[in-house]
């Protein structure tokens, strides 16, 4: 008999029919002799729904009371499931965050899990109940309510899978597993059977927005195997690991993430800790820095880009031009028109020809890569947006041909 | 300085504009040199929509799954309405029913207040806040969330003013105090200044609305001062209390209940014990039996009449059709097209003349009168449904003629 944690996304419950076609897969799985904790997220658009009903309030709420009102969508979840399991005729029991032992830190609106109390949970699985826990949600020591910020009901999965030591954490949601592209824009992009943990860290940092990146670095940290499949069809999806049977494939996947923005200054004077200043300045405010450029300028001057994401951009202009005595605000210059398409790969690090073969193919299609950084199982190019897709495509292409 | 409780009904805070004007009452209470404690059900239509969601996965839903779906809804108002306190720039917190220290029974779905642990509530209020509570909810002793059942809010709210010792229990909807009669009915009607809990008790129980009748008995229990008024405007409601200022009024109010069904059961055998065994049987269904009736039928039968509330009708017949073998199913039959007419007032237990003037007024309509029940302060009848709001109108203007 097996453990098995299984996560399904908002679109996944997103009404009565769904919740209950839900509702097969999960007594199916209990049927077929394991007992199953389930972690779900709010239905469909209720999170937005309850968001825009905070804006018609206040612009500026209360971190603690945000997520007082957001927590209630899980639990409306919840409890739409277990009576829909109940009606079914199977055993279970719906627990919030709390009540599943979730205690997390202090800092509402985007809280860490701390521990997960699981003794409630273990004896209602000893009952032999599924047990269906609120996502999203947990407790700090002053007993408030809080969340884990967006994407947090798959970090609750896997670190529920974790502390019950699970044989295996299932995330459904409505894509039916890990492709090397998009399947919407690459009619030739495939289906991975597995991918290691580091590509799908790789691959949900670049936007490939399958899984939520904390909890894959959970995952990986724990060591909890991961499907990620669909809730739609009753196919097996793709499995994420430390270790994978070798495959014939060079890259697991070709990305293209547009919410990138490309900062450049000029005439930067060339003393040493310059570039220190500039990206502690910018750390200090929470903004993460991507591919950084720095090259040579004219008389004794270098000129550094680098890239953010695209809701920092602005918040990082002013920084450079207001708090470094150094350079010259007139210098400072933002491009909001670029994408970054990565190939991502742990067959790249004993294959130095992928770099080669994905500039290739941006050469043929006449592409002008502005920068380019790349890490033992990624390479990643900056280029004007309105190619990305046709990148994407020959990329893909070029690594794996249509046999 | 006093500390004041306030409850607000689900229109009260329906939409963001009556979250704001509800804000402003509150901390209209709160600058005046007040402690505030809000109790506040579930926005406009959220509960209903929320039954709505559960009927289409279950006609049957667990209880313990139905507390923890509605339970949601006052999550939602309240960290609403906290918001809204805050952004006018008062110290707020929301509490849900379990962090306010609500515990209740474990007969899920119509939970009973056993204790309120008011230690956290205590500290926020030393610490200068406005406390907002979910009303309706609390926990059980297996750490499960509860609700009250519908008008569970009022009996939070009371409950709380009792625990509190508060000063003062304000109950806010859309009605701006207790009438004499229905005021869209009756034009005529009078707003009450004060009202005993006893006569606002077979008010409330004869269908007024105003108030939910166990909130009116615990405030009555703990000599709890309530005060019914509009959260729409500012004036003065009714204030319900222990004993109240002599005024020169007989009568409090004239109500029409047509939530009632009438069954009648003819050529009962006479023997003893019989009563008991019909009432009985019906107790142990939970069904509450009002007006009775019993009269002398032909050749050494009676005849036995009562009413009931209109939802538990059905189920009344199918006791006395399937369950009492001395009764012949042919011989028992409902009538749903009837109204229990009552007019209530402490005066009527000096006034031996009440009924009389109730009867004449009936009488003085051609109204006819199926059966009559009285008690020291109220004086009950029932009547075709069809003339129940022409039977208010004649009775309201024979107590309080117009002047």
């Amino acid at each position: 008999m097996s453990l098995i944690v299984q996560k399904f996304g908002g679109s996944s419950v997103a009404n009565a029919d769904r919740v209950r076609n839900v509702a097969g897969i999960i007594t199916d799985t209990y049927k077929a002799g394991n007992d199953v904790v389930v972690v779900v997220s709010a239905q469909g658009d209720t999170t937005d729904d309850l968001i825009e009903k905070s804006k018609e309030i206040t612009l500026k709420p209360s971190k603690r009371e945000m997520d007082m009102l957001l927590s209630a969508g899980e639990q409306i979840s919840i409890a739409l499931l277990a009576m829909a399991i109940k009606e079914m005729g199977y055993p279970v029991i719906s627990l919030l965050g709390w009540q599943a032992g979730f205690i997390t830190s202090s800092d509402y609106g985007a809280e860490r899990i701390k521990t997960i109390n699981t003794a409630r949970l273990q004896a209602e699985l000893s009952k032999g109940s599924i047990v269906i826990v609120a996502g999203f949600q947990g407790i700090n020591k002053y007993d408030d309510v809080t969340t884990l910020g967006r994407g947090g009901s798959d970090t609750s999965a896997v670190a529920l899978a974790a502390a019950l030591h699970a044989d295996k954490c299932q995330i459904f949601s409505d894509v039916d597993g890990v492709y090397t592209a998009d399947p919407r824009k690459v009619p030739n992009a495939i289906k991975l059977e597995e991918i290691t943990y580091d590509e799908m860290l790789e691959l949900a940092t670049l936007g490939a927005q399958v899984l939520n990146n904390r909890s894959v670095e959970m995952a990986k940290k724990y060591n909890v195997e991961l499907e990620v499949l669909s809730s739609l069809t009753r196919q097996p999806g793709t499995i994420v690991k430390e270790v994978v049977t070798m495959e014939k494939m060079l890259v697991r996947g070709v990305t293209k993430d547009v919410n990138v923005a490309r900062i450049s200054i000029t005439e930067v004077p060339d003393v040493p800790g310059i570039a220190f200043k500039i990206f502690s300045k910018l750390a200090a405010k929470n903004i993460n820095v991507d591919i950084i450029l720095q090259s040579v300028g004219r008389e004794g001057t270098k000129d550094i880009a680098f890239t953010v994401s695209k809701d920092n951009a602005d918040l990082a202009i002013e920084v450079l031009k207001t708090s470094i005595g150094e350079i010259n605000p007139d210098n400072v210059a933002l491009d909001t028109t670029v994408a970054k398409i990565s190939v991502v790969g742990a067959g790249m690090e004993t294959h130095p020809g992928a770099a080669a073969k994905m500039f290739e193919a941006l050469y043929e299609r006449n592409i002008n890569i502005q920068m380019i950084s790349t890490s033992e199982i990624k390479i990643s190019v900056l280029i004007d947006a309105e190619h990305a897709d046709e990148a994407v495509l020959a990329i893909h292409a070029k690594f794996m041909p249509v046999e």
